[in-house]
């Protein structure tokens, strides 16, 4: 099978890029000196997951039951679920756990922190728990200063069934930054809040094992982790026109694309389209607010090399992508019933659309040529 | 299982308000006396289709092979491909119809038209195909009046291997309209440029035996559809945020939510999260341009009725919902734990992050009740 008899649209994975990107990433989190957690809620997949582990720990993070499951299932024992527990999901928890995984859970909530311990005397198991803390983004966490650290702190280290295994904090608004000096100084925020919330922990005599952060453009750009002990990115593996704009990437390492077909020529508005639309591509406009507005994703030929000049599809329906250009389509380079690929704008939000990746090698002798099938671990 | 112990986020379907709405629907194709070809695109599940075509012909509509597939794996005999064909997609076809269904398929292009040909001699096979019209949307389609229908026309009908099986048009842009008149001047558009393009096949001693349209609001709405032999919605079944607003329905007519618990509270922000984000909800925002925008989703209480004042989910992360009220989250009706409902923008995109349906009937004696999980055929 190549990418010219597969059947489309396609997610399609170009290893060799991945593997560089992994490295890059590697390379900054071990500069600084911490261990380096990959986040598998992009890839949400084990042979993903190998990769990113070479020369790691072997410690992941990632964000759903489902997630965990199979991790587990593929022999992970050091599973991060980073997205607030609700105590509905203990049992499951508790049942991950009875293979042989260890799974960190975060909350934000006192009431929870109660919770999680009377479950776990109920169920007759031990939840390992980090603080959730909130260093600016507003999302989810405690604030660093508050009392509700030490108040959920105490409560997991005094009850039996639980364990207090530290701090985590995500700079999710790291994407809001632009230029690299936005970033440092986003990392050093970040940074700062982990540690002067585990500082706080450890003054009060409680344990502080883990001080956990990350994102793709702080993982990468921090200039310093003193204090931290982890860094949980994800997105880097990949990359996407979002990511290239915001200095995590270069468009050259975007290691996932949509392979579509041409399938009409609307030659009298100097538009085509092709069979990846809303449910091929998502409905992710993560570019609307960055230099370059892609659209739904930037088209390129089959193999990778983006149109001169730009062509990007404008708009989707549900299985209609509709592709302009700013200066004209080549009609004439793209018949219909040819075949394209396409950037995505926020390859998290894509690739959740597909069920499994097709893998080329663009630095073997065939890039066209897919030479395998991963799945991916999708839903809840 | 009940709404209090599903795993959340999960797919909820309300079957007493599906019946309703596809009651409804009958009703109004009926009286305009054209056959109901129900759009499986929204709900591609077997179990909604069986109750969308009581009564009813038994042709459906679909957008992809894979619903295709499942649809005559099921038995469904009569079933048409709404999406332009690319001669890739044939040999495919060829095997479906080879398990006793007919495939009936679309294209605007007079190469695909001849590539259908060749393809159909080839394989030994015989496609069914309809000119795509476009009825003034400016996606897919040849014009009404346009040369290309009667070349595309006698391609189709003097190949030994495809039948030209009629016309169809979709009229997309009809989700533009606002209020009735205005629906009932797109129904009339869309019914005209469907019937100029199917006498123009008959004038020209050409076959046309289906003259096909349909969205849910002109198929709803249509006054008169002479010359039309059937119509195409979809959306109707299920209805969504945005066709509450375009008056395809009410708010109390939508059939799914998605069930979410509670995970996080941030009073300081007058902030919620709840467990179902980006990819729980989709990323669609189809009520950015109309009246009531409410983000990523109307919140509801468990049983499925709207927080009063109004609460929307204003933001999403891969994970995370985020909501916000005009005027003040209810914090103590929502503890953490405690479970909501969420009412989507846009069904078709929403529905699409799932591989199932939990059933529920809110005619029966406990609302909250599952009685049945319906499968999805997600996937291309």
């Amino acid at each position: 099978m190549t990418l010219s008899d597969l059947p489309t649209p396609a997610l399609i994975l170009d290893v060799a890029k991945l593997r560089r990107n992994v490295r890059r990433m590697a390379d900054a989190v071990r500069r600084n000196g911490v261990a380096l957690r990959p986040h598998m809620k992009t890839a949400k997949s084990i042979d993903v997951a190998r990769i990113a582990l070479a020369g790691q720990a072997g410690g992941i993070a990632m964000s759903t039951l489902r997630e965990a499951e199979y991790f587990a299932g593929h022999g992970i024992r050091d599973i991060q679920y980073a997205v607030s527990i609700v105590p509905d999901k203990l049992a499951r928890v508790a049942q991950i756990q009875k293979t042989g995984a260890r799974i960190t859970l975060i909350t934000d909530n006192v009431g929870v922190a109660r919770a999680i311990a009377a479950k776990g005397a109920e169920l007759g198991a031990t939840f390992h728990v980090l603080i959730e803390v909130d260093c600016s983004e507003g999302r989810s966490g405690v604030l660093p200063g508050s009392e509700d650290v030490l108040t959920i702190g105490r409560i997991l280290h005094d009850s039996p069934n639980t364990e207090l295994a530290g701090i985590m904090t995500h700079a999710g608004h790291s994407y809001r930054c632009r230029g690299l000096a936005e970033v440092e100084a986003m990392a050093e925020t970040e940074r700062a809040a982990a540690v002067a919330a585990a500082n706080r922990l450890r003054a009060a005599g409680l344990p502080c094992g883990t001080v956990s952060v990350g994102s793709t453009p702080t993982a990468l750009y921090a200039r310093s982790l003193t204090g931290v002990t982890e860094a949980r990115p994800g997105v880097y593996m990949f990359g996407d026109m979002f990511q290239a704009q915001i200095d995590s990437c270069s468009v050259g390492d975007l290691a996932v694309s949509v392979l579509a077909a041409v399938t009409s020529h609307r030659r009298e508005f100097d538009r085509l389209l092709v069979d990846a639309g809303a449910l091929a591509l998502s409905k992710d406009r993560s570019t609307e607010f960055v230099a370059n507005d892609i659209g739904f994703g930037l088209v390129t030929d089959i193999d990778g090399k983006p149109f001169q000049p730009q062509l990007a599809v404008a708009r989707v329906y549900q299985e209609h992508g509709q592709v302009q250009g700013g200066t004209g389509v080549p009609f004439d380079a793209m018949p219909v019933g040819s075949r394209v690929r396409i950037l995505p704008n926020h390859v998290c939000m894509t690739a959740a659309m597909y069920d499994r990746y097709h893998v080329v090698d663009s630095e073997s002798g065939d890039a066209r040529k897919v030479i395998a099938e991963w799945t991916r671990a999708n839903g809840w």
